[in-house]
């Protein structure tokens, strides 16, 4: 039979995620190419601590249906989070529990765009945010993100000439470039925003993960009413939960609670229970601390690696999250460094997806957080030797 | 700030659920409103046990982030149980694990429908699918529900006049009216369908929950590459776990991945292995018998209450599930019903959610899974009060 899909299931982008699947697959091969955090860093018996005494207390409760905005406790620790985080005010009326922050995206874009519709992002983007994105058919519009935010000439004109419904961007150690906006962008981009149409959406799953572990302002400070922020425990408790949040106007969440219901009712409620559990008896502080110290050593390594054993290359120096991004030297082609790397044994993400318009040739992603500091070693040393002979080729 | 709201959000119907939550947060309310299981039937302990064992043994997978697809022992479990039970062909390629079945009606929809599609569906039909289905903006055709399944004349019409990308059903035990195909009416269903371009979708939400214990043929069973099912843990499990899955023909179930993957990379995997956990160390079959006898119970008595106390209404027969409909004596509104059963501690759901074209005035739905014996006893002669009274005013 020949099925009739959507018009939007054509315009989703081609994915990489079958090669990388085989790639993942194979435990012979160092992958810096995925998204994971260290699952060494996950607190497993503080989790299965607070799953027993969920299960021991309220289970009847937690295994049932319940409203689709979430569990109001754990909406109250987010919005608490943020008022003494990061000064700013939240209350739990702005926050709704979703299915990871990926469906924020999902969400948002179908509360916002209309087929056509413009909206804005960095370049390069998240690919994650390109992909749901797009099943909305708007028009992508994208603006270059330089060492410290956007090129805000280029995002003035952006939003002056096409409205965008929204700015979608991640301020903090952004996937897949490891830059992090300075606090006078952050500043010059809310001033350029008033008075305009334009939502900023600022994605901040590692804004917990600074190396220095200081926060850093959000958007949203400068336009409580015109940004939204979405939040996730993926990267600071555990990804499988599927815990994450929207922050948002209660006017704008009234509507994306909506849509929020039609899509699933609700979030799964036994991990949202459990989760609050843990954070509440936990130190989430400490733990965070953990992490970041961890993910700032490898990083380090990774970046002195390249120094290293591959001057030829340039990369971003992160401050924090999980990820950086290099530039190959010209002529090198990031799809070749991926095909040759598998044969070698080792997987990075070449930049095409994080382009919506043929970019990223020269370009690769890395991600340091679930490789031990062994296998980035390994895997550095296997890299520099395709780059040696891709050049040596050349 | 004026929010720029996409077009889609005007079209998503008005919820009676504002309403129904100020209802059921008052505990003096006897409610029939909802569409809740049972609490007091969830295997809390079973539960309890498996998310223990999983904890101890394999925590750092159950907790990091899994393929879209999910859980493969999962997916090759529900495969499994669909050949025993229902002697289909059914393997793990055609099972996605989902958040709850209501993301089925979310992405299949975003899957299918173009604006302005034709989509079928019952008259009632489930007020989730219009929901869900309303947000991409489709033309809804409906097709009269009888005792034994839709109209096959207005069916066979609407599928050739219309050509709709697919026609949403629940054949077993349908919400809100309780009923139940016949074996002939899928089988026409079948052959009018055939050699067209219009997918089944068949929402098995209740099939396991028939009260001779006796599953029913599904529609597929004679469209197999052109129907799918999409089942529920929520029923027969537990629903705040949010598992559901959708059994479609591979090539289909390709394509919802993509979808899926958009809308929130994966389902819950904690949640997941839990319950794979659970199932494969308890005695599922046993614990559904036990859900089935207390409804069937319940079912009786509420059709009883309703013959003595109320024999001006006429009420389905139900077989199985969790609803029954009701209809009104001439002249009776459904939206009165409410407001007087509500001010009489008494809340039945009027049937206008569940008509896209204003129809409902005269029915009620009732859900007889949630409340305990005493409780339909109580709250069916405060029903039967409020109707002679509404009756006397007249």
């Amino acid at each position: 039979m020949q099925y009739q899909f959507a018009d939007r299931v054509a315009r989703a982008p081609k994915s990489f995620l079958e090669e990388l699947f085989r790639v993942s697959s194979d435990p012979s091969i160092i992958s810096f190419a995925g998204g994971l955090p260290s699952a060494a860093l996950i607190d497993t018996a503080g989790i299965a601590r607070a799953a027993r005494e969920v299960m021991e207390e309220d289970p009847q409760v937690a295994l049932q249906y319940t409203t689709t905005d979430g569990y109001l406790p754990l909406r109250e620790y987010i919005a608490d989070r943020y008022r003494h985080r990061l000064g700013i005010t939240a209350t739990a009326e702005e926050i709704q529990i979703v299915n990871g922050s990926q469906q924020c995206l999902d969400l948002f874009a179908k509360l916002f765009l209309n087929k056509g519709d413009h909206v804005g992002m960095e370049r390069p983007g998240y690919l994650g945010a390109i992909e749901a994105f797009s099943l909305y058919e708007p028009v992508i519009d994208t603006v270059p993100l330089e060492e410290d935010g956007p090129d805000l000439e280029v995002f003035g004109r952006m939003v002056r000439n096409n409205r965008p419904k929204f700015f979608y961007g991640i301020p903090n150690s952004q996937n897949p470039s490891g830059r992090t906006y300075s606090q006078e962008k952050r500043k010059a981009i809310a001033e350029i925003l008033a008075g305009t149409e334009t939502v900023f959406y600022e994605d901040d799953a590692f804004g917990e993960l600074f190396f220095d572990t200081q926060p850093r302002l959000p958007v949203k400070r400068y336009l409580p009413d015109q940004a939204v922020i979405s939040g996730s425990f993926s990267k600071t408790v555990a990804p499988g939960m599927r815990i994450g949040w929207m922050f948002a106007p209660a006017e704008v969440l009234q509507q994306f609670n909506v849509v929020k219901q039609a899509a699933d009712l609700h979030s799964n409620f036994l991990c949202q229970k459990i989760l609050h559990r843990y954070l509440t008896t936990s130190d989430p502080d400490a733990h965070i601390k953990k992490i970041v110290a961890v993910y700032n050593r490898k990083c380090q390594l990774m970046c002195d690696l390249f120094d290293d054993l591959m001057p030829a290359l340039s990369h971003t120096n992160p401050e924090g999250g999980m990820f950086l991004m290099a530039t190959l030297p010209e002529g090198l082609s990031s799809r070749k460094v991926f095909d040759e790397g598998v044969k070698n044994k080792v997987a990075v993400l070449p930049g095409l997806p994080f382009y919506v318009d043929g970019g990223g040739t020269d370009t690769i992603r890395l991600n340091f957080s679930a490789a031990s500091e062994d296998q980035i070693a390994d895997g550095m040393h296997r890299l520099a030797q395709v780059v040696a002979t891709l050049c040596q080729g050349q």
